[in-house]
C-alpha cells in the first residue's frame, strides 16, 4: 500500500461515485474503507444497488484531493481481490446523467375540460385562429420566447470538430443558461452535417417554432457563409455566439478598462490576436464604437490588402479596418495599447508585451490557456483580463447572450444589427457603476441579476430603434 | 336592450375576457356590468391595465352560457358609447399565451463551481468522453430521453394544411402531454417545408439529439414515404402518429370489444373506411393481430387489386390483406362485424348499419364529427366507441403515443417494429381488467396513470426482444 499523501483541501469537483461489485465476504467493505483511507481520500454516502448472495452493488462516493489521486484510488481499488469497479463517475459526469434540461408544461392538465382545450378538440380554435392571422404565432405559442442553439459540433470549445452528439452537453449548458438566467425556452439542434447550405436549409425548415437562432461553436468559415444566407433569408434574429457575444463582452470590458486608465476608447491603438470567428467580429464591433486604431493579426502577422492568403471574411474586414501596415504581431505590438488575445496558448511573450505603450490593456482570452500567463503579466499592465474564472475581470459570453436575447424575444426582432449589439455593449458596461469600477473590476459578475435585465433593456429599445422590432410599444401584452 | 336569456350551467370553457377601453366617465363602468347581466352573463375579476385621464383600459371576466351568447354580449359592448373592446379572450386562447411549454434546468446553476461544471470549462470533459465513446451521449445527454415532434403542417386535425406556424399549438399540445404524461422532453418542429425529401434531410440533420422521431399531421402520400425513408437512415425509432398510434388504440379497444361479445378477434368480419394514413395501418396491425377477414374502402370503395387508381401504399396493403372482393362500402358490410371508421362525417347510414351481422362494433372515429351519429347507432350495435371524449368508449391516441415512445426510451431503442405496436395494444386493451370490462368500458380513461407505465413496460420488452434495444437489461442506471 503506498503512503497516504498530505491531505489537501477538497473541492467538490473531484468528488468521485464509484460503482464497486464487493464480494459478500465478512471484513470486505472495510477492506474498501483502509484503501480509500490510505490514499489520503475520505468516505461519503454509501448506497446500496443491488444483493446477491455472491456480490453486493454499493455506490460508494469518495471525495479526493485531486482528480490524479482519484485515478490512483480506482487503480487501488481494482486491485482489490473480491472487488470489481463496475462504473466510476464523478460530480461533473453525475450532473450531466440524463442530461440538463428538460421540457415541462406550462399549463397544467388535470381534466377532460384541460385537455380539450391545450389539445384536440379545443386547439384546433388556437392553430386556425393563427391560419387566419400569422402574427398571432408570436402570442399564442412558444415562438415570442423560443431560441434554437445550434451547431455542427465543428469548432467546440479548445476540442475542435467533435462531431454534434458529443457537442451536445455544451449545447445544453448554454440552453440551460438561457433558462436559468432569462427565462427563455431554448433547444439545442446539434446537426448531423457540415455543409453550410445543408446546415442554411435545416435552420430555415425549423425556424417557424422560433424566435431567434443562436449559432455555436461553427467552424470559421462556414459560420461566416451561415450567418450571411440566414440573415438573408430569416425574418428573426441570427447571432453566432462565438463572434458576437465575445465582441459585445470585450467592448464592455474595454470600454470599462478605457475609463480605468482615463483615455478615450477611440484613442486607444489596439491589437487584436486571432483572426477567426472572435477577433473579425471584435474588430468590426470595436470600430463601430469609434476606435481608429485595430490591427487584426493572425499566425502569419498584421491582416492587410496586399496580403494575398486572405479569405472573403479578412478581405471584408481589412477594406472595413483600412489596414495599411504590415509585419508580424510583434511589429503591431510596438507602441499599442491594446493586446486583445483570440487565438492561442502562450502566444505573447513578455518581451513583446513590454514593447507596448501605456497606458497598457492587455485581455488574454484563450481558455483554458491565456495567451500569456495572468500571474506573468500583471506587473507590467494597467488592466488585465482572462477568459477564466480564476482571475478577476472574466470576459465571458454569458454576460451576453441571455440578455440579448431576452431583449430581441421581448421586441419579437426581425433580426439584429450591429448597432444592437454596440447597445449591449454598452449597457453591460454600465453595469459596473462608475464609483466603483477599477482595474480589478472592469466587468460584473456572471451572477449579477442586474445584468440579463440591463442588456435586455438596451438591447429591446435598440432593436426598436432600429426599425426591427415587431413589438413596438413595452405596454401591450 | 335584448330580453335577459335563461341563466345556463356555466362550462369554463366560455370564460370570456374582454379587454375594454372605457371612458373615464361618471356610471360608465356600471353601465358594462348592467350590459353583461342583461345578457344572462357574470362578471369575474376586473384588472385595470393602463389607465389615463381620458380612458382606463381594464380586463373584464366574464362567464358566458355559451359561445353564442358570449359573440352577443361582444357586440352589445361595442355598441355602448365610450366603450371600445380592444381584445377578446376566452380560455383556451388565454391557456395558450405564451405557449404551452418550457425548457428548464434539471440542474442548478447557483454558484461558480456549478457554473464551471455544466457549462465551460467543466463541461469539456463530458463532451470530450462523448467523443471517445460515442454511446455516453445516451447517459450524459437529454438524447435518453428526448423525441421530437415533427409535422410540416399540411393535414392538422381537420383543418388541412394550415402551414407550420398554425400547427404549432396542436405540437406544442402533443410536447406537453409527452411531458404531462410520460416525463419525456419532447420538443416541436414544424417544418417550413411540405418536399418529402427535405423533411427526410431536415430530421436526419436534427436526429443527433434524439431519442425518438414523432411524426405528426403529414399528409399522405408523403407521410410514407418520409416515415420509411428515415427508418432506413436513422438509428432511433421513428413513429407517424397518426398511422401507429391510431392503429394501437383500435386494436386494444378491438381486443376488448371482441371479448365483451364472446367472440376471438381472428374470427371478426372487419371493415375499414378510410384508406389514408390510419385506415391503411390499421389495416396492417390487425391484420398482424390474427384478424383474416378485413375489407379497406376508399371513397371509391372496397380497395382491391384490380382497380387502377392505387397509390404504392394502397397496392402493398392490398397484397398483404389479400382482398379479392370488389363493390362499394355498401357492399363490404352486409354481414360484416365490425365497422372501423377513419374517414368522415356522417358516410355511414343506419341503412346500411343495419345490413351489418352480429355480434355487430362500430368504431366511429371521424373527429369531431363521426360516421354515423353515435345516438342514432347505439339501439343498433353491441359495443361503440368514437374519437370524442363525450361518448363512452373514446379511441384516443394518448393512450398510446405516451407509453409507446417511454418504452422506446427506456430501451434506448434503434427502431419500432410492427410487434412492438402488437404488444403496446396488447398492454393497452390489459389495463381494462376483465371483471369490469363491458360494453361501455373498452378502453381506459386517458388520465388513468396505470396507462403509461403498462404500456411502456410492454414496448420496451418487445423492442428487446425484436432485438432493437440498446439496453438490454432494466437495472442499469
Amino acid at each position: 500500500m503506498p503512503d497516504a499523501p498530505p491531505r489537501a483541501v477538497l473541492s467538490p469537483a473531484f468528488r468521485l461515485v464509484f460503482r464497486l461489485e464487493i464480494a459478500n465476504r465478512p471484513g470486505m467493505f472495510a477492506h474498501v474503507a483502509t484503501v480509500v483511507g490510505e490514499r489520503g481520500c475520505s468516505l461519503g454516502a454509501i448506497d446500496l444497488v443491488e444483493a446477491t448472495p455472491a456480490v453486493h452493488v454499493r455506490d460508494v462516493t469518495v471525495d479526493c484531493p485531486d482528480e490524479a489521486i482519484g485515478a490512483q484510488l480506482q487503480d487501488d481499488l481494482r486491485r482489490i481481490d473480491g472487488v470489481r469497479v463496475r462504473n466510476v463517475s464523478d460530480r461533473a459526469f453525475l450532473m450531466h446523467l440524463g442530461g440538463k434540461i428538460e421540457t415541462k408544461g406550462r399549463v397544467s392538465v388535470r381534466t377532460r375540460d384541460d385537455l380539450s382545450l391545450v389539445y384536440t378538440p379545443g386547439v384546433a380554435r388556437i392553430s386556425r385562429a393563427i391560419a387566419e392571422d400569422p402574427d398571432k404565432v408570436w402570442r399564442l405559442t412558444i415562438r415570442q420566447n423560443s431560441v434554437a442553439v445550434v451547431t455542427d459540433g465543428s469548432a467546440v470549445l479548445g476540442l475542435g470538430n467533435i462531431g454534434p452528439e458529443a457537442a451536445l452537453p455544451v449545447m445544453e449548458g448554454k440552453a440551460l443558461l438561457f433558462a436559468d438566467l432569462a427565462a427563455i425556452t431554448a433547444f439545442p439542434l446539434c446537426l448531423a452535417t457540415h455543409d453550410p447550405d445543408e446546415i442554411v436549409r435545416t435552420v430555415e425548415n425549423v425556424a417557424p417554432v422560433f424566435g431567434g437562432i443562436n449559432l455555436e461553436d461553427i467552424a470559421a468559415p462556414a459560420c461566416f457563409v451561415v450567418e450571411r444566407k440566414l440573415r438573408e433569408r430569416l425574418d428573426i434574429p441570427v447571432f453566432h455566439d462565438d463572434q458576437h457575444g465575445t465582441a459585445i463582452v470585450v467592448l464592455a470590458g474595454l470600454r470599462n478598462a478605457a475609463a480605468v486608465v482615463a483615455r478615450e476608447l477611440a484613442d486607444l491603438r489596439i491589437v487584436i490576436a486571432g483572426a477567426g470567428a472572435a477577433g473579425i467580429a471584435t474588430a468590426r464591433l470595436l470600430r463601430l464604437a469609434g476606435v481608429r486604431d485595430i490591427m487584426l493579426c493572425d499566425r502569419h502577422g498584421i491582416v492587410h490588402g496586399k496580403r494575398d492568403d486572405l479569405n472573403e471574411e479578412k478581405r471584408d474586414v481589412v477594406r472595413v479596418l483600412g489596414t495599411e501596415r504590415r509585419g508580424s504581431l510583434e511589429d503591431a505590438l510596438a507602441g499599442a495599447n491594446v493586446f486583445i488575445g483570440l487565438s492561442g496558448p502562450r502566444i505573447l511573450s513578455r518581451g513583446a508585451l513590454r514593447t507596448m505603450g501605456r497606458p497598457r490593456i492587455v485581455f488574454a482570452l484563450a481558455n483554458p490557456d491565456p495567451e500569456i500567463d495572468p500571474l506573468d503579466a500583471a506587473p507590467d499592465v494597467d488592466v488585465l483580463a482572462t477568459g477564466r474564472s480564476d482571475y478577476p475581470n472574466q470576459v465571458n459570453n454569458v454576460l451576453a447572450f441571455p440578455g440579448v436575447f431576452r431583449g430581441l424575444l421581448d421586441a419579437r426582432a426581425r433580426g439584429v444589427s450591429a448597432e444592437v449589439e454596440l447597445a449591449a455593449a454598452k449597457a453591460l458596461a454600465a453595469t459596473v457603476p462608475p464609483q466603483v469600477r477599477s482595474a480589478e473590476y472592469i466587468l460584473p459578475s456572471v451572477f449579477d441579476r442586474d445584468v440579463v435585465p440591463a442588456v435586455a433593456k438596451a438591447v429591446a429599445a435598440a432593436t426598436r430603434d432600429a426599425g426591427l422590432a415587431r413589438k413596438t410599444t413595452t405596454a401591450e401584452v
